[in-house]
């Protein structure tokens, strides 16, 4: 395959986010857009390059007193009939147009056109975020190549619709079981029923009231939710068991342990077993490249709400912020797209940012 | 097979229990049995005899003024390392020891030993009463054969310990759906929680105070209960519908109209859609038959609870009692046995009602 990524293609993000778009990427089958993509980095003077797997980065060495990382995911969700792009007036439609080939060719364009930023830069593009966790490239480098991602800062370029969006709300799953004892339905006051013992349950997280925190001027809204329910044995036996399955979405003041602690008192007297925790992170707005890009953005940052790879970050102590052109509620939609003028505005303000003297 | 139904065993209730659960027949598989019982009727002189499929029945015709039916059926519960059967002391144990061949034992004994009762009796033995309703044997000869089944009083064969029960509850199944809103569990306020939703449906069947009543002497106590719960997208999703399946068993004083009436005004406001529904039978203890048969039982009846055939008997107009030497208890657990005892004082009963003078 002739490279699309052309000098001209790289000069302009617009053109480069649909020549992106346009290199099928589904997560686990990033070769061929990692190839492209190292060939372009490796061919620019100012920048080392690197590659683990499908994950390439450059890095600017100038010897600058900082340095932050751009990042963005090289890999899409499954296509839905919406491979390859198209143009409907002011708007990119395609797989990827919004999460996060927009975003991928901010750090691109100025990967390729700008020799001399303010920072040392760090241009990391990886593999598989939209799969399980094993897969994911910025986790694999983190353990393989630490020192690939040391730096000061970090803007991931996740879809934001060009606002900032600070740290991530931590994720936890626990199930809970209701018990009981098994009875003939005829004779039902012999038995307990395990699925009526769970309307305590529902009702403390029905009508619970969920926090709402603001953290360096961001706010976060917590959800304690029942995701799933499954009892019963048979249309005519009492249960004795009856689980649900909760999810626990945390403000990032709280830990893990802290957040367990929470749900426990919450749900104090259930049996209840946590099966999976993500935590969040924090906005990180202190370090100086954090003020100057929020300074460049020119408004203020608003808490992020979903999980994202800014927690990754966070875990090695990188303070991180989302930014990208998309909207994240076309993200995973098939009528996935991106505004051409949310491209254009994101890549200056990021340049902005980036070539200030 | 030689007929292991001999003349010694036939006169011995016990014997005769032994022998029979030592024929395998498992629901479906009732064609040995059956060919047995057929048999050992057709050598009877005062005995006609007709099969249906794998049900045999075979009939009196002394032109007394009234006729009943001793009813039982051949079938059993799938074996579960139970069979053939064992002696442990004064129990035995073995498949259908109790469910239900010691109440086929004392039709059977009654049949080959009773040239002369006073009523015209009817000895029914039917296939497949532990399987679903379209194999049936009473089902079907009530259909195909309306006038074998033409009689005053019946009594089915099923255990009771020893004790009359009168009648049989009604049971009625039926799904409750509640409905929401689907979003991201991140951002839970956008959706509308089903599982949550749930929460007011078991509230009031926990709370719910099931009825007592009295009909005739005997305490029906009726049940409703969440027999199922079935909701959830995934685990990052607030669920937009949640299935809840509930079981009422109500008295035989209410129609099965009655019963969904008083369903739907319990769980009003929620979607509910009734999926099965058996009607119960009302005690019918004012039958001459009925009443003769008390009185040699000589104990006072008690409410049926579960659901028998002695409702399909209600259904063609002829008032049944269960009676049986079984404990209900036992029937279709592995350990399934009977007492020596009760076989004897339960024929003792039957021959001193049906031989009287």
């Amino acid at each position: 395959m002739e490279n699309p990524l052309t000098p001209e293609v790289l000069a302009d993000p617009v053109a480069l986010t649909r020549a992106l778009v346009d290199i099928e990427s589904v997560s686990l089958n990033e070769k061929a857009i990692a190839d492209c993509v190292e060939q372009v980095l490796r061919a620019v003077p100012h920048l080392t390059t690197y590659r683990h797997g499908n994950t390439v980065m450059a890095r600017t060495d100038l010897g600058r007193g900082s340095r932050v990382v751009l990042a963005g995911h090289l890999d899409t969700v499954p296509l839905n009939n919406n491979f390859p792009s198209t143009m409907r007036g002011d708007l990119m439609y395609g797989c990827g147009t919004s999460d996060m080939k927009s975003g991928v060719a901010f750090a691109l364009h100025l990967a390729t056109t700008l020799p001399d930023p303010r920072y040392d830069v760090t241009y990391f593009f990886y593999e598989a975020e939209e799969i399980e966790s094993r897969y994911n490239g910025l986790s694999l480098v983190a353990e393989a190549h630490p020192q690939w991602l040391e730096a000061d800062f970090a803007v991931l370029l996740e879809p934001t619709y060009g606002v900032v969006e600070a740290g991530c709300q931590g994720t936890m799953r626990a199930t809970v079981v209701t018990t009981g004892i098994r009875a003939h339905s005829a004779r039902s006051w012999h038995g307990v029923n395990a699925v009526h013992a769970a309307t305590e349950v529902l009702r403390r997280l029905s009508e619970y009231q969920a926090r709402r925190v603001t953290i360096d001027g961001c706010e976060y809204r917590e959800g304690m939710n029942a995701v799933r329910i499954h009892g019963g044995v048979a249309g005519n036996v009492v249960p004795d068991r009856c689980e649900i399955e909760v999810n626990y979405r945390f403000a990032p003041d709280r830990t893990p342990a802290e957040a367990e602690a929470h749900l426990r008192e919450v749900l104090a007297g259930y049996e209840l077993l946590v099966t999976d925790c993500a935590p969040g992170a924090l906005p990180g707005l202190e370090a100086p490249a954090a003020r100057e890009f929020l300074a460049a953005v020119g408004a203020a940052p608003i808490g992020k709400l979903g999980w994202t790879d800014v927690a990754r970050f966070a875990a090695l102590g990188i303070p991180a912020l989302n930014f990208g052109p998309g909207d994240p509620n076309l993200a995973h939609h098939p009528d996935e797209h991106v505004e051409i003028g949310k491209i254009r505005d994101g890549a200056a303000t990021l340049h902005r940012w980036l070539a200030a003297a």
